[in-house]
C-alpha cells in the first residue's frame, strides 16, 4: 500500500536550496548566531508550559572562544525553538561561565525567593565558574521565570583548589529529602556527588572514580532514576543510571558519553556491574543533560550537543556553528545483548509530543507535508523502493523514516563480497549528482555501516571528519519471514538521529553536503541480484516547521 | 644530516610491482594458502631455537569456513615464518579444532611423555572442540617438538555443556604451582579460571563476568604477569594483565582486544580499579595471544590476528587470506594519561631482535637496504620531507619509520580550518598517481587521523571498510622547543602497525592499495604557512627478507 498525503500546508513550504542557512537544522535547537557547545541548566516551568535550555555560548565567535556565557532558548513543544541571546555572562573579564544546571527550589529552601516568585519559578542555578587554573562551583538565582539571573554573594559554594572540578549537575532526591550536586574532578577521573539542604552549603558525600572508558577526562555528570519499561520478575521498576562525558579520546575519536547501570542510596551509586557502555554510538553527542522539573507523565528527557571537539570548529558554517539532539526520553529494557544472554539497556525516544502539546495541540509548532508507505515488499536489486516526495522543487529538508525488514535467508552471506541492503537519504539533484548519507546492513556480520560522506567536497577533503562507522545490530524478534530487524531516522538538514531496534541503539551524526543540498528523499536497496530480505514495513514522512 | 644506504643485497630486491602476490606482508605470518584467523598454541622451543605459532585454518578456502584446524608456522627470528600446512585437525566430519593453546609440559606433570622426549619439547596443546552446539575443551600432545599431535583419550577435559565456552589459555603459575587456564564462556560474557595439577583434571577457581566493554561476546582469554618499567615508590615490578577479545560490536567497530591491570593469586584476578582499557586502537587487531615457555630474557611476548570479522571475508586476495601482527613485546609503564593524572598503561614494542638473533646473527633473516635521516627540520607548508629510495624502479614493500617532532606554536590552532601535519606512506607512481596511507596531526585536537582511503576502489567502493578513525595523543615530555610527539611505523605491504609514543599507543590497520601498488616512499608535510612544528628526528627504512 502506498500512501500519500499532500497537506494544505505545502504551499508554505519553501525552495530554500538557495539559502545560505541551507545546512542549519530546523528541528534541532541552534543558536541564532555564534557558537554553542554543551547544553545548560535545562528545566521545564509547569506554570507558564515552557521548556527552558541554556548552553554553552558565544554569540560573537563561531569558534570556541572566551568570553563564554550562557545563552538561552524556549520551546513549547520541544521541538521548535525560539533564541533569547545570553541569559548570564561573567562579570569578570578573566571569567567564564561554564557548564552548569537548574533546579526549582519549590519550597524556597535556599531563601532567594520572596511569595512573589511562584514556586514553579523559583528557579537556582550552579556554574562553574572559570579562572585561568582554577574551576569553582558558584549559584545564582532568577526571579523572572529564567530570563535573567542574579548571583549569590557567597559566591563559590565549592572550591576544592582544583584547576578542573566542573559541570555541577544538581536534583532533588525524594527519598533522603536532600538536595544532591554531582560534579566531575574532570582530569583526575573522579565523579564526585555532594549534597545540600539549601543549595548553598554542600558535603561531599561519596566519589566515583576511574571507572568505565577513561579517555582524556571526564566531563558533564548526571545522575537520573529511570523506569524499566519490562522488569523482570524480582527485579525493581526502576534504576539508576549514572552518564558522564568523556573527551578528547572517546574510542569512536573525540567525545562520547558513557553510562553506568545501578543504585543510589542518596549518598553512594552502586554499579550493577563492571561493564562501560556508551550511551549513542554515533560521532556527534556529547555533554548530555536532563531537564529538571518535569511532569512524571513526560520521563526523564534530556538533550546532548551534537557535535564534536575534533572538528566542531571545522565544520562549514554561516555564523552559527551546531546544534543540539532532539529531546529524547530514557527508560531502560530489558533486551537480547547476543544470542543467549538479556541485559538492561538504556532506551532512547524521540519526544515529538509532550503532555502540553497532547493536551493543547495549537502549542504544537509542526506538522507532516508528506508520507509514504510500503509494506511486504521483496527486496532485490531490482526491487528499489523510494519516497515520492516531488523533492527537486520543494522541500523542507526535514525527514522521518521507520524501517522493518525481515532477514529471509542468511546463506547468501558469504559469497562474492557484501551483500547488502542500503538505507539511502539522497539529497535533490543538482548538477546531475545527489548527494547522500548512506546506511548499510551487511548481511554476514549483521552489522551497519553509515557513510556520511560520499564525495562531497568538505568531508572528503578534512581528514578530521570521520566519514563511517558501523554498530552491531542484534535482531530482538522473529516474525513469519525471520529475524526482524528494525531502523529509526530522523534527517534535519545536517544532522541524523538514528534509534534502532526501537531505541536499543542510539546514533546522531552531523553531515554536510555541498552547499545548497539538502536531504529530500529516501530510498531503501539492495545490492543482491536474489533476495535475502523483506521489506515488513516501511514509512517515511516530511516534516516542516509552523 | 642526510644519509642513505645502498645496501649489496640490492640486487636482490625485486620489481614486485607485477606479482600476483604484491599485497601479501613480508614481515609478517601470512598462510601460503587459504583462510587465517586466531593465532593459537604459540610457543617457543628453547632446545631447537624455533618459535611456533599455530592458527585457526582452512587451507582450502579463503573464507571461515568448516572444516577449521590448526595451520602451523615456525620462525627462527620472529620475522620470516615457515609454512607447515595442517598440525592438528579434527577426527569428526561434524568437528573443527577451535583456538587454543600450548604449554611445555617439562616435569611431565601430565605423564605423556617418556624419557626420549626431551624436557624443553614436551609440548601439550588445549583446544575447543566445535560441534554444532556444543564447545568442550580437549588436550592433545607431541612428541616431536610440535609438528603432529596426538589427541588425549580422555578428552573432553572440560565440558559445561555449553555452546559457547572455548578459546582455553594455559600457563603455569610458578607461585602456586599449578597450571591454571583462562577460557570463557563467550556468550555470557564469563572468563572462567581453571587450575590443574596434571593438565587433564581442572577445577574451575573464579571468574570475571561482565567487565569492560561487552560487545557482542567474549572471546580468546589470557592472563600474563608483565614488567612495570618504571615503578613509583611503593609499586610493585609488575602487575597481572588479563586481556580477552570481543566480537562483534567493539565500539570502533567489529573486533578489538581489551585489557585489565591487577593482580592475580593464582585463583583470582582482581582489577586495579574498573577502568576499561583497548589494547590497540586499529581495526585489524585480533585475538591476540602471548607465547609459552619464553625465555626471560625475551620477555612477554605475543601476536594477533590482523584482521577484522567485519571485513576479512572481502577483503582483496590472491588465495590467501590475513596475516597476523608481528610479535609485540608487552611491558607496564606509568604515563601521562592527561596533563594532571598518571596510570599504568600497557606498552608495546615490536620485537626485532630476539635472544637468539642477538646470540647468532646468522638467525636473523632480515635487513636494511635503504636509510632516509633527518634532523632539525622546520616544517611549513613549502619544507617537505620525503625519502629518497629510488621507490619508482625497486621496492621492498617494507618500511619503518620514527619521527619525533615538536609542536613550537600551539597558537595557529584554531585559525582556518584544521592545521595539520601529515606522515604520508605512498605508494610508486602509476599511471600518474600515487596510492596513500595518510597519517594526520591536528593542532588543535592534539589528536591523529588516520586515513586509509583516499581513492583507491575498494576501500572507496567497499561500505563495510573504514576507511578513517583517529585517536588521542598525550605528548609525555617537552623538549627545547616545546612538547615532543613521537610515532613510529611499521609499513609492510597491506599493514600499518603504529607504536606511538614509544608504545604508549598501538594501532594495527591493513589497507588494500590498487593492483600493484605497493608502498615505497614516506613523506612528512605541512599543511600550514607559518611552521608550528619542527622535526626533531625523522628516521626511515627500508626493509627485506633474506
Amino acid at each position: 500500500m502506498i500512501t500519500k498525503i499532500f497537506s494544505i500546508f505545502l504551499l508554505f513550504s519553501l525552495v530554500i536550496a538557495a539559502d545560505k542557512n541551507y545546512n542549519r537544522p530546523q528541528f534541532h535547537l541552534t543558536p541564532e548566531k555564534g557558537w554553542m557547545n554543551d547544553p545548560n541548566g535545562l528545566w521545564y516551568d509547569q506554570k507558564d508550559k515552557i521548556w527552558h535550555a541554556y548552553y554553552q555560548h558565544n554569540p560573537n565567535s563561531t569558534v570556541f572562544a572566551s568570553p563564554i556565557s550562557w545563552g538561552h532558548s524556549t520551546s513549547k513543544d520541544l521541538i521548535k525553538w525560539d533564541y533569547h541571546g545570553v541569559a548570564v555572562k561573567a562579570d569578570n573579564k578573566d571569567e567564564d561561565i561554564f557548564s552548569g544546571s537548574i533546579v526549582i527550589d519549590k519550597n524556597n529552601t535556599s531563601g532567594f525567593f520572596n511569595d512573589d516568585v511562584d514556586p514553579e519559578q523559583r528557579v537556582v542555578m550552579v556554574y562553574t565558574s572559570n579562572f585561568p587554573g582554577a574551576q569553582t562551583q558558584a549559584i545564582g538565582y532568577s526571579t523572572d521565570g529564567g530570563y535573567t539571573f542574579i548571583k549569590y554573594d557567597g559566591n563559590p559554594v565549592i572550591n576544592t583548589h582544583s584547576s578542573s572540578q566542573r559541570d555541577p549537575k544538581m536534583f532533588w532526591h525524594e527519598e533522603s529529602e536532600k538536595w544532591i550536586m554531582v560534579v566531575v574532578d574532570a582530569q583526575v577521573y573522579n565523579y564526585q556527588i555532594y549534597s545540600s539542604s539549601d543549595l548553598k552549603k554542600w558535603e561531599q558525600v561519596s566519589t566515583f572514580q576511574k571507572k568505565g572508558y577513561l579517555g582524556g577526562q571526564y566531563e558533564c555528570p548526571g545522575l537520573i532514576k529511570v523506569p524499566i519499561e519490562n522488569p523482570d520478575d524480582g527485579q525493581p521498576d526502576y534504576k539508576w543510571v549514572l552518564y558522564l562525558s568523556i573527551n578528547p579520546g572517546s574510542p569512536i575519536g573525540g567525545s562520547a558519553v558513557e553510562y553506568f547501570i545501578g543504585d543510589f542510596d542518596g549518598e553512594t551509586f552502586t554499579p550493577d556491574d563492571g561493564a562501560s557502555r556508551f550511551m549513542d554510538f554515533g560521532k556527534d553527542f556529547y555533554a548530555l543533560q536532563t531537564f529538571d522539573n518535569t511532569r512524571d507523565e513526560d520521563g526523564v528527557v534530556g538533550l546532548a550537543w551534537a557535535s564534536n571537539w575534533q572538528y566542531s570548529s571545522y565544520v562549514p558554517t554561516d555564523g552559527w556553528r551546531s546544534s543540539t539532539s532532539m529531546v529524547r526520553r530514557f527508560t531502560l529494557r530489558n533486551v537480547k545483548l547476543n544470542p543467549s544472554e538479556t541485559g538492561l539497556n538504556l532506551i532512547q525516544t524521540p519526544v515529538w509530543e509532550t503532555e502540553d502539546t497532547l493536551d493543547d495541540g495549537s502549542l504544537k509548532n509542526w506538522y507532516m507535508i508528506n508520507e509514504y508507505d510500503v509494506e511486504d515488499t521483496i527486496l532485490n536489486k531490482w526491487s528499489k523502493v523510494e519516497t515520492d516526495f516531488n523533492s527537486e522543487t520543494n522541500s523542507s529538508g526535514v525527514l522521518e523514516f521507520n524501517l522493518t525488514f525481515a532477514i529471509t535467508d542468511f546463506s547468501a552471506g558469504l559469497q562474492d563480497g557484501p551483500h547488502t541492503l542500503a538505507v539511502n537519504i539522497l539529497s535533490q539533484e543538482v548538477d546531475g549528482s545527489k548527494d547522500k548519507f548512506q546506511l548499510v546492513f551487511d548481511l554476514l556480520g549483521r552489522s551497519w555501516y553509515l557513510d556520511r560522506g560520499n564525495g562531497n567536497a568538505f568531508q572528503r577533503d578534512t581528514p578530521v571528519f570521520d566519514e563511517r562507522l558501523s554498530f552491531y545490530h542484534e535482531s530482538q524478534q522473529t516474525g513469519d519471514k525471520g529475524p526482524l530487524y528494525n531502523i529509526y531516522g530522523i534527517v534535519d538538514r545536517n544532522v541524523l538521529e538514528l534509534f534502532v531496534e526501537y531505541g536499543q541503539y542510539a546514533l546522531t551524526n552531523t553531515f554536510f553536503f555541498d552547499n545548497g543540498r539538502i536531504p529530500t528523499s529516501i530510498e531503501v536497496v539492495s545490492n543482491y541480484e536474489q533476495s535475502f530480505a523483506t521489506i515488513q514495513s516501511f514509512v517515511a514522512r516530511e516534516l516542516a516547521l509552523k
